[in-house]
């Protein structure tokens, strides 16, 4: 018997896939590639402050130690390594946090945390409130669980309640971003982050607090977590209605894939299951690497990379300041690794992009994707991680230029 | 402002989390962690044919490289390591499966192949058709789409069309592990597997074929994957309808989380965008360490594996003839690390382990977690992967005394 009809795939997709498309930040990572192109697109960390002997010297001693090594080596349990988990609740109680070991599943990196709380919360068309913009790879995630989404404008938390707003935030999921966000690189002043939490309480609004770049604050002040606000309000973590979401990408590395959420133990429970579900656990060997790597000297290690992404930031906004005509205006970062550009009046981000490319081999990212509901088109993101400081002040010079030559 | 008020968690989780359960084998696993109990329980390999020091001297040559190193601690694409993904599909051509890097997608260990499929294919009330029994953990994976489930009872296959079976598989996704199946240990014959895609073809039904245990055949003759036949009839994998996953946490070792599906390429580029969402990629390092490890002497490593669970399960099988009553069969596997077991009838599986770990201190699996739809609650799944040649004789012994005991 033979047959050549291939199955017609798109007819045995399911319904979710509707919304699952591919994403812009890929295909222009792969422009990375092309070593003549200054590229301020990825938002990945800059390799040359891995702590490279300190993950080596990690997989060493636990591989060439028998008992170590038959442990990390093998299937292991879904809420993650013990030892790391308590770590983890230490550092967070000291971070105004207080929790323990009970309250963390390590997840593959946040962008695991960010699915299986969507997973885990969302019923089709329930809304999802998000930061205008905010990130890509959240969307992402929730895409596939086929929420609506609502956009928190500026303004909206310092103005009088808006009944229509009211109505369709009510018992939403909100997801936010409070320090050094991607794509803006802005954070939350503390006064958003109590009206913030305010207005969750009066809709009653569960709170996803990605904290990627929290560590990564090279001035000002720390503010506190929504969790460590939220903590106060209701006296205990079990209390609370927002869930956290760390992880080790931006500061150790991003391949490991370590991530985690800390919530009430109900919450926990139920993504433990989950996790089990869809992929096990997490690299047992990696846990315990990141474990030996974070258990000694990660304080000067984060302000190493403090200092370093600090310079960098500095060069860009310089570099923005003296190149970049009338007419264009951008974040000042505290912290993390963007700078989100409000380009001219009408001029398009992709289109600058296109012509970014062509003619100036300039790379960056468009601010459309990164919009859950009404995008802005006359944004582009630009991260300052990965190019040197002549790289940086090029790119911003020749982008500079085509945005004079645009207007 | 204080709220001392928790939040109702249950009121907020996804309809989808009716169907999200605690895993009997996993609390199980738990008492792996008791030193006086004989184990049967832990479908795990053993860690002392881990390729420990391949995988130590991997972690090493990448890390100590600079140029390696800064590749294999950064971020890295959805869709997996080219040179892993060339290796995986060369050798699946070698193995009948003619297909090449753009038909292989690297995931989590198969069980996140599994949970992306199901994301992938299952819209809510989708019908799952699965052997009797089944493995768990794609039940877990597969509960969160909330698909129905159909047993493809014993006999299906050579009886004549059903019209009541036929209305209820017609368009679903079938979910096989033709090769020493978790729990039973056993295999589709080669009319089976003809069989098993006559129906597909019939009924148009996806198949997913799980090779979890295909590598570790210790004795009788490999058959053909329902991959390779598909092909065959279809002549490319581009016309197929089945999708296959493989995983080297049997061979290699788990704790890497590395497994594959392998299919048509526009199912492929569904599953890169899905695997975005979930969490980016595979960790980098761990698949660049894969990739050395299986690139030289696989074969031979995997030569020493089929043998040392050959004996085991040889082990096993002869302790079963010495001590077990009259009244208990059970499968004589070819491969793999189960056996499964008939107990008398009418005898339950989970009545039968509380009275094992309470009297005889030996664990084991309950069959009933394996069925999807109807329940044969008289059996049991043994694991002779871990225990020692002695542990096995002495378990089956004890577990023996119990059921003659019970009869």
């Amino acid at each position: 018997m033979t047959d050549s009809t291939a199955p017609d795939w798109s007819t045995r997709f399911s319904n979710r896939m509707s919304r699952v498309r591919a994403s812009e930040i890929r295909e222009l990572l792969k422009l990375l590639d092309q070593p003549d192109i200054l590229s301020f697109a990825g938002g990945i960390p800059d390799p040359a402050l891995f702590p490279t002997d300190r993950i080596e010297a990690g997989y060493r001693q636990i591989l060439t130690d028998p008992v170590l090594a038959a442990q990390a080596l093998q299937y292991s349990v879904s809420e993650g390594y013990l030892p790391l988990r308590q770590w983890i609740a230490e550092r967070m109680t000291r971070d105004g946090m207080p929790c323990d070991e009970r309250n963390i599943m390590m997840t593959a990196g946040s962008q695991q945390a960010l699915d299986l709380l969507g997973k885990l919360l969302l019923s089709d068309g329930d809304t999802v409130l998000t930061g205008r913009p905010t990130y890509l790879g959240a969307l992402q995630a929730f895409n596939a669980y086929q929420p609506a989404y609502l956009d928190l404008s500026d303004g909206v938390l310092s103005a009088e309640p808006d009944p229509i707003f009211d109505a369709r935030a009510a018992g939403a999921v909100g997801y936010f971003v409070p320090d050094f966000a991607n794509p803006t690189g802005q954070s939350l002043t503390r006064d958003e982050r109590t009206a913030l939490l305010d207005l969750a309480d009066r809709l009653d609004i569960t709170l996803i607090e990605d904290a990627a770049y929290r560590d990564l604050r090279f001035s000002g002040e720390a503010l506190p977590t929504l969790l460590s606000l939220d903590i106060v309000r209701r006296g205990s973590i079990e209390q609370v209605r927002t869930l956290y979401c760390g992880t080790f990408s931006k500061t150790l590395t991003p391949a490991l894939r370590i991530g985690w959420v800390c919530g009430p133990q109900p919450v926990i429970e139920k993504l433990v299951l989950l996790k089990q579900g869809c992929d096990l656990h997490v690299s047992t060997i990696n846990q315990m690497v990141a474990h030996r790597s974070v258990s000694e000297g990660y304080d000067q290690h984060l302000g190493r990379l403090r200092t370093a992404y600090g310079a960098k930031a500095g060069v860009l906004l310089a570099a923005l300041e003296t190149y970049m005509p009338e007419g264009v205006t951008w974040s000042h970062p505290q912290g993390g690794m963007f700078v989100w550009v409000q380009l001219p009046e009408g001029m398009d981000g992709k289109t600058l992009l296109e012509r970014a490319l062509a003619e100036e081999r300039v790379a960056f990212v468009p601010g459309e994707p990164f919009f859950a509901e009404v995008a802005a088109t006359d944004t582009i993101r630009l991260s300052y991680s990965m190019p040197s400081d002549p790289q940086i002040q090029e790119g911003v010079r020749r982008l500079a230029s085509l945005i004079g030559r645009m207007t």
